[in-house]
């Protein structure tokens, strides 16, 4: 029997993927920035046992079928072809975060499944090939395997081996909190695969995407330098973009409810009057709320006033790990 | 005394114009296309007398300084240039829709004032050169001179003289009805002048304005032929990324609130019960709701149910006109 438990953390893109110029390779059509968030984390146990006649998924507890399992099986199949092993997987995994808050778990998920059955298989890969395999379960999952501020680089290989994230910066670089506005834990009607197959839909995804280097490097340097107003003001430029390119493409994808709106009309007051705090917004309604750690506490204050019902916090975190061999 | 009277009406467009490429002469980045309002009106009169030291303004009755009456006067000057005369005005304004509604007046009111001057120099000019007159006022108050549907063409002249707009169907060609959320009363932060004067900025302005012909004749045509579910698919488009250029200009300009958003989410669960409304969202955040005439009073009681506090509801209506000499 062969095994090993996992954990990963889910990231937040300061700098947005979103389009993939390989849909079935998920090689992204522009590079990404994020930072990984402690305590959102999944821990997965992949076993492999040739007793099993086919893969078994658990997600917290409640066993999976149909499309979540053969998403994870076909994920599976890459490190089985890698490890020369053909043996059916149990996959256990939870989340530390509540689920249907609103918050990915593709991320976390991937990573923590790429690292368990990688090192369940008896895979030594190094994190950039861990982090190219767990790109091919969900591109953002890349990010969630090295530690701290992550990029994760276009790559220019036709298989996709090195378009993979690596660290820019340890959790301990910058003191930053994503305080995260929990709007609406509704199920997403159209999931991140298939938006990203629809961005070139969009008359604006060719600008977005053109645009998105610059930003990048605008956004590195001032996480670098620790250059709150000059971060603040690309990542919210960069997320803006994104949302403007789903709400253009075909079909529209319309993620933000009223309250995403109340909290984005609210947030250059609250700057106004000297609070640092920035958005971002993945393809949900989530207001994600970045500000200097001191300032989490008010920021948090200031959102349910505006009657948000569920906040998180999560400062910068480590890299995914092995944590045990069961 | 040389005085006249004229009423012009506020409009929609159904494909925006947003963004000039000649700024002082008001000359559009693209075409556009609209619906004047019945009822939505603004009666205007103009006496230029010679015992005037300086021109004057009343709007609702209110006396007008500053940058109105200056605005006004450049207009006016417009009128008197071209009629070889150098008399000072008297304007008297009103509009009989709730003025500080979020219904932009600019429209009507330098329609009216253009066709009330006009006829009280003694001008006698043809729809279209008063349309082109009207539009160096405020370029939508081009659309707002012929009745009905009207389209605002580019046009090639550099003194901008052929830049005007003229009906494409009268009032009765389709029962249409404009169902207004009025959601906030509040003064615009940015008004729609300095607005058009940063569109450029946006990333996405050059993809709006080259897509913005094909959509122009998509929806002339589905106009024509009054098919709504082609009329409603471009004219959501078209709305979408004018917002989409708007909040990604520099300063970004977020004009919608959480209604806005509330209403924009469901709309489409209200077509899909079959009720045939579309949406377009001027530079504010209030919610145009057209929908054939038969269903206003339905869209308007879902809008309220909403929670929408004013409704406002408007069929089309005709062209400006001269309606009295005093």
């Amino acid at each position: 029997m062969l095994t090993a438990t996992a954990e990963a953390l889910s990231n937040i893109a300061f700098i947005k993927y979103w389009g993939n110029r390989d849909q079935a390779l998920r090689l992204p059509s522009n590079p990404s920035l994020s930072m990984n968030l402690a305590g959102l984390k999944t821990v997965t146990t992949v076993t492999f046992n040739p007793e099993f006649k086919e893969d078994r998924l658990t997600l917290n507890g409640v066993v999976a079928t149909g499309a979540a399992l053969e998403r994870v099986s076909r994920h599976l199949d890459l490190i089985r072809e890698r490890a020369g092993i053909a043996l059916p997987a149990q996959v256990e995994s939870g989340n530390t975060f509540p689920s249907g808050a609103g918050i990915a778990s593709s991320a976390s998920g991937f990573a923590a499944l790429t690292v368990a059955a990688a090192s369940a298989a008896g895979l030594n890969l190094e994190p950039n090939e861990l982090s190219a395999l767990a790109r091919r379960g969900s591109g953002s999952a890349s990010r969630s395997i090295p530690g701290g501020f992550t990029e994760w680089q276009l790559g220019r290989a036709a298989d996709g081996s090195d378009s993979y994230a690596f660290s820019i910066a340890p959790p301990t670089h910058w003191d930053l909190t994503d305080v995260i506005a929990v709007i609406s834990a509704a199920h997403k009607a159209t999931g991140s695969t298939e938006g990203h197959g629809i961005a070139d839909t969009s008359p604006f995804q060719r600008a977005r995407v053109a645009g998105a280097h610059d930003r990048l490097s605008a956004c590195r340097t001032a996480l670098l330098a620790r250059d709150f107003e000059r971060f603040a003001t690309v990542v919210e430029e960069d997320a803006i973009a994104m949302h403007a390119v789903m709400m253009t493409s075909r079909p529209a994808l319309l993620y933000w409810e009223p309250l995403t709106i109340a909290i984005l009309q609210a947030l250059p007051t609250w700057r106004a009057e000297g609070l640092p705090v920035c958005f971002t917004i993945d393809a949900g309604p989530n207001v994600h709320c970045l500000t200097p750690s001191a300032h989490a506490a008010e920021v948090e204050r200031r959102l349910r006033a505006l009657g948000v019902p569920t906040v998180l916090t999560a400062p910068p975190g480590p890299a995914a790990s092995v944590v045990a061999d069961r």
